[in-house]
């Protein structure tokens, strides 16, 4: 009986994990859950999966929670009840579905107690891959990628060595603008952007689908979840994201993980690896779909992926910067504040801002964070007025 | 270093093998070959490899290589050759190419013998699979597979449990008459039948390509060597051959081996297996390719297909039947004297003149194939009348 833990629990991946675990209850039960502020959802997930321990974001929404639940259920907030949840001595399997960085302290709490990673949350790895994975190495600690793409790339790797890899392709819908052009670009709504062609996500990372960013932040994932230097790890566009990537090998095989786009999927092979178990979903039906298509990724209308890879290969405090100023960004998009192409933009002069910082501590990742939110909103607040 | 063994060495997988093992002159060695009667190609052979043993089909061919060659190398010839070669005592890895249902004796002498089997001929398994399958199990010999689609299959398994598999994909390009009518049918020539899109193999095999023969007797093989029953195998038309086929988990996830068009890398993976060796091949380029293209199998346009679902199903001398009846008139219509439709009519009526026997003994399945072929014969030779 795996005792799972989710940190992010009333988000997307979060409900996802929830529906998996309610098909498998004999192999799953749910130990303590997190989330932000959404009160409602989070009570309805106590009554029906009945955790030991609850952290919501704040005071307000915990004590909230805590009237409507049962008196056995310990219910805390904020950072702290965050990190109890993280490390909960009940939990094997902490599910990491935060969104943004503040994904990345309880992970790696829960890597320190010992826990089994489900990751869904991308910024512990681009902001800190290398303090993350040498603390999953020290403490015997496996993290199991949750993202479609990775999990993809982590079944294709499944009774491989990884000397015998030649390089990952990590496949891309190629988002809401994928055929629309610079011109186009320039007057794209949040609306528009939020059109995801295949997958329903997020408001955040159904954005950063739309320039491409989402993808850049996914090739620093797999460089850290796989130890794959850059220079092999490709991108391609396949607009039916019905191959989720893929793996070449040296002999010249590829290997690739299929199915049709629904994150019940990678959640459960997370759980369940390195068995998998029956998972209600819709069959992946190639006859029906009758073809599918691929093409190179068109750096020049999508400068953020190029970013993310450039970002990625210098390292350091870089990726932290990048994926820092784009939250801002793309947060100020969404309210209608900002243009679409500003995102690249306040991006690029963010990064060009920077003096890069080797090997940083997760104090200095913290104050290149800091740093890049604040330079963006400079930046921004200077455009709009 | 393993030692390899080649039944069928001048044929098409014999070469190919050759030509990998070439690559890798530090993993593998030739320690003795089989071949019909090329003596030029298998002088070529014995020069450059410097097997211990040689074996041709005849006496005459036997001696002619003797002739050309060193006097260390022993040359053998006829079935017995073939017996001594398939379990040659220095052999630890034998390649099963021979073609036809002449490759099933020695290649159990050769799993008798204890030897690692990389197997090519399809006829081994289709005819006698339940014998050849609990020999190996009884010897504790491993099978590999060589043919494309079952080396995808194969790849797809690794690091997987069989109990988790949903059902398998075998994909076929639909040979050279994929898109033609029964009208159209009814006149094709040899000369067109040769015209494998993706695929440059033996005759025999190009034209149970175009019959669809051949997927259906790669169906039987993947039933006995993936213990798989018949109704959790397809069969998929994909004309670019660029999966090489696929398995179904009952999570919902598929796994596709692609690649291009090479027989050298199953013929690797066969033999390196569980690891990849690097092997010069073309790399696949999916964004060149652009596109993938899948559709149901036409059994009304192809009944050989559905002919061998049915006799898989059955068992028994079935298959058997089915393999020897086609063999007789594929020849036939490779010198010219019977049309393409004859193949699927005078299989069709062989079977349905056959009575069936339920786990035969390999005498058995002798005495039906040579019902079958006599059948067949009289069948032809009373149309040809």
């Amino acid at each position: 009986m795996e005792k799972v833990v989710i940190l992010g629990s009333t988000g997307s991946i979060g409900t996802s994990t929830l529906e998996v675990i309610e098909q498998h209850p004999d192999a799953f039960e749910v130990t303590a859950l997190a989330a932000g502020t959404n009160v409602q959802v989070m009570i309805e997930q106590v009554k029906q999966f009945r955790p030991k321990l609850v952290s919501m974001a704040t005071k307000e929404a915990a004590l909230s929670v805590k009237e409507a639940v049962a008196t056995s259920v310990k219910v805390c907030w904020g950072d702290e009840g965050l990190q109890e949840v993280a490390s909960h001595s009940e939990g094997t399997y902490v599910v990491s579905a935060l969104v943004g960085s503040a994904g990345l302290p309880p992970t790696l709490a829960a890597i320190r107690a010992g826990k089994k990673i489900g990751l869904a949350n991308k910024e512990t790895l681009v902001t800190a891959g290398h303090i993350v994975m040498e603390e999953a190495n020290k403490a015997g600690v496996s993290i199991y990628p949750i993202d479609s793409e990775h999990s993809a790339l982590f079944q294709c790797l499944n009774g491989e060595r990884s000397e015998d890899v030649r390089r990952m392709i990590v496949t891309a819908s190629g988002g809401a603008f994928r055929d629309w052009s610079r011109q186009e670009l320039e007057k794209a709504t949040v609306e528009q952007a939020l059109k995801h062609p295949n997958w329903s996500m997020g408001a955040k990372v159904t954005i950063d689908s739309a320039t491409l960013m989402n993808k850049g932040l996914e090739v620093m994932e797999a460089h850290w979840l796989f130890n794959m230097p850059y220079e092999q790890i490709d991108v391609m566009i396949h607009p039916q994201s019905i191959i989720h990537s893929m793996v070449e090998f040296h002999d010249g095989a590829v290997m690739a993980q299929l199915g049709t786009p629904d994150m019940k999927v990678p959640i459960l092979y997370a759980l369940s690896y390195p068995n998998r178990m029956p998972l209600k979903t819709e069959p992946l039906d190639l006859v029906s779909l009758s073809r599918l298509d691929f093409r190179e990724p068109d750096y020049s209308r999508f400068p953020c992926l190029k970013m993310a890879y450039d970002a990625g290969k210098a390292g350091g405090t870089m990726p932290t910067v990048l994926n820092a100023a784009n939250e801002v960004v793309v947060a100020t998009f969404l309210r209608g504040e900002c243009t679409f192409l500003d995102i690249e933009e306040i991006v690029a002069r963010t990064l060009d801002k920077h003096a890069n910082m080797r090997c940083p501590s997760l104090d200095e990742i913290h104050e290149a964070d800091r740093w890049a939110r604040q330079f963006a909103q400079f930046i921004l607040a200077n455009r709009t007025a």
